[in-house]
């Protein structure tokens, strides 16, 4: 029986814990927030990260392969880990996705599509991108923005110091930013993929996402009216960045759709929010996949068995016993407080039909208060 | 969030946790058996199972309602829990499903066809039973068996004095047996049901099951080339069982289809190896359904999605990793040492028909050493 050590332990640990049960894995997570969430496994918490702390060597001496469920994690740790015992995916993989710059720069050098942009290190040099870009221009920060942290939207010339003060001057010292041209696009979709340590890959049917104040909303995969030009193009970018990067693991690469193709915003090096429908959606979810890549076993069934859609619930729980009356909503609550913005959970419904799946959606949001509409496919008003 | 307690750590309780987690329940399981295999939750080991017992008290102020994985619970204790929180079963269902004699009464009661039976004290009376009924005759201890143990078959009058002192003399001291008539049955099938504790009750559809040395090896749900009538009857049965017990949580009825009809074997008061297939093969399965029921919570769909298997894995694990890399198939490993006879896993698989499950059934058993021939469902053939 293998013992995985999992940095991080939130709920996505927590979905990692429950698919590797039935494959006789055991579970020991290792915190550094102070606030576990992960509610089953053994827990360590180390609120410094601190690679000299004996909690650490008693962590890695008690499992058999390290993986994390979040990239915001000091690369000195992930590399620290490395060099005692096996990491998964590798500590590149968390480099790249650590910062935007390296990561525009895979994409260009592996020939993947990203939006005209530029780094920056102060006001000044912020003003000459967003002359050079047009308004609106997405300003982020290279490292540690989430979930819509550490983004700002310039509409206007004259925002540019505004911006530089609200996102470039952190508590933690200068920034530097990314300033990206606006992507007309029109809708986001994401690829999750799994490589396994002899380059055998699997790829899940991309996922359609809507967001609603910088939080993903929803999801429905397989993406509905997608081109097959534009799926096959979105998996051999996903399978070149995996087989760059060395990856090993799950990997999930956002897109934009545009009108004139796929243009790459992010990757993460893990199991992903736009991939938790494949729990009930595939033979083999995500967070399998992922545990079945560290651990040598083979990749498992990535198609969808039909239309499916993930609901996040976010901030309060709402009306959970009324959603569980829903013959066609499966439930899944992640043992967290409310709390403004925050992932308490989320909801999978499967359907035959796309119009089916659209009315079973709208049904289990009237039952979560601060729901965005959901009005079904981006593309179909296409 | 609350929290269940669960008596005894197998691999029923394991996969109730496993089902109870996405529904923020947190688990505490109580082993009498000093080896618990369930590997997740918290765990007291009380092998006295002893009512004054400290540990015992600490169990039930930890948790907030107190059910079990299996039936063969000391009575006392139940009851002594009873008194003191929830348990959900009641002790009255355990008390029946620990007696065939009591269990066969209130089938009588209710009108649900059994076998033709004695209960015998010794082995004159064993004789005189048999030579009632004719052989061959079934005999069972009325209390403690299960998985084939406590039973005979006797085939000629001459086998009686064997038949006794192979189950009536235990080391425990004498039991009192059941002589049952030999049912001449097309196949057996199970009726799993939940019941809430406002009596909303939901039926899971029928499984056909095969047994090999006295052990569950496969289950087919919905059980192939089911008349609506048979089904109906069992449903009814099954109603009529929780209704008349009081009973909330699953309630499990063994039926043996015969040419005049079902005829009811057993029941038991909670999740069944015969229902392992609902995890993947319902939108709620029997351990999710089980845990809605005593929690107050609205009990689940229990449609099937379409036809599904279940194999147990027996003994020995066999090549999991081929099994793995089969896109159909689900892997359910308990966290146990190979041992014979010893229930170790079981894999569930689906398909859109029954031809294309069959063929995949015996595909995954050959990987499997020790699994019997697998013919697909034993109503084909009448």
């Amino acid at each position: 029986m293998k013992k995985i050590g999992v940095l991080g332990a939130g709920q996505l640990g927590r979905m990692l814990a429950l698919s590797g049960y039935p494959l006789e894995l055991d579970f020991h997570f290792y915190d550094t927030s102070g606030k576990p969430s992960v509610g089953l496994g053994d827990i360590t918490i180390d609120t410094k990260a601190d690679i000299e702390n004996p909690a650490l060597a008693a962590f890695l001496n008690d499992v058999d392969v390290v993986t994390y469920e979040f990239e915001h994690i000091p690369l000195e740790l992930t590399q620290h880990i490395e060099s005692q015992t096996d990491l998964f995916p590798p500590s590149r993989s968390i480099k790249v996705c650590q910062n935007r710059a390296e990561e525009k720069a895979l994409f260009t050098k592996l020939g993947i599509p990203t939006p005209k942009y530029h780094i920056v290190n102060n006001a000044k040099e912020l003003k000459a991108a967003v002359e050079d870009l047009g308004c609106p221009v997405v300003a982020k920060t290279t490292t540690e923005g989430y979930d819509g942290k550490g983004q700002f939207v310039i509409r206007s010339i004259e925002q540019c110091s505004e911006a530089w003060d609200s996102i470039g001057n952190s508590p933690k010292g200068k920034m530097t930013l990314i300033a990206e041209e606006f992507v007309d696009f029109k809708r986001e979709l994401s690829v999750i993929a799994a490589r396994s340590k002899n380059d055998d890959m699997v790829v899940y049917p991309l996922a359609e996402n809507s967001h609603h104040e910088g939080i993903l909303r929803y999801s429905i995969a397989p993406a509905p009216h997608l081109n097959k030009e534009i799926s096959d193009q979105a998996v051999t970018y996903v399978k070149e960045l995996m087989h760059e990067l060395g990856h090993v693991g799950i990997l999930t690469l956002e897109l934009f759709e545009t009108k004139n193709g796929l243009v790459a915003n992010e990757m993460a090096p893990r199991v992903h929010n736009s991939g938790h429908w494949t729990i009930e959606g595939c033979a083999s979810s995500q967070f399998e996949n992922h545990l079945r890549a560290i651990c040598g076993l083979p990749l498992g069934n990535t198609d969808a068995y039909s239309p499916t859609c993930m609901i996040n619930i976010i901030a309060v729980k709402g009306d959970i016993e009324s959603i569980m009356s829903l013959p066609y909503a499966h439930v899944h609550l992640y043992g967290k407080e409310e709390r403004a913005g925050r992932k308490l959970g989320h909801i999978t419904v499967k359907a035959d039909t796309l119009e089916e799946l659209n009315w079973r959606v709208q049904n289990i949001a009237s039952f979560l208060p601060g729901s965005p509409d959901f009005e079904g496919s981006k593309n179909e008003k296409n």
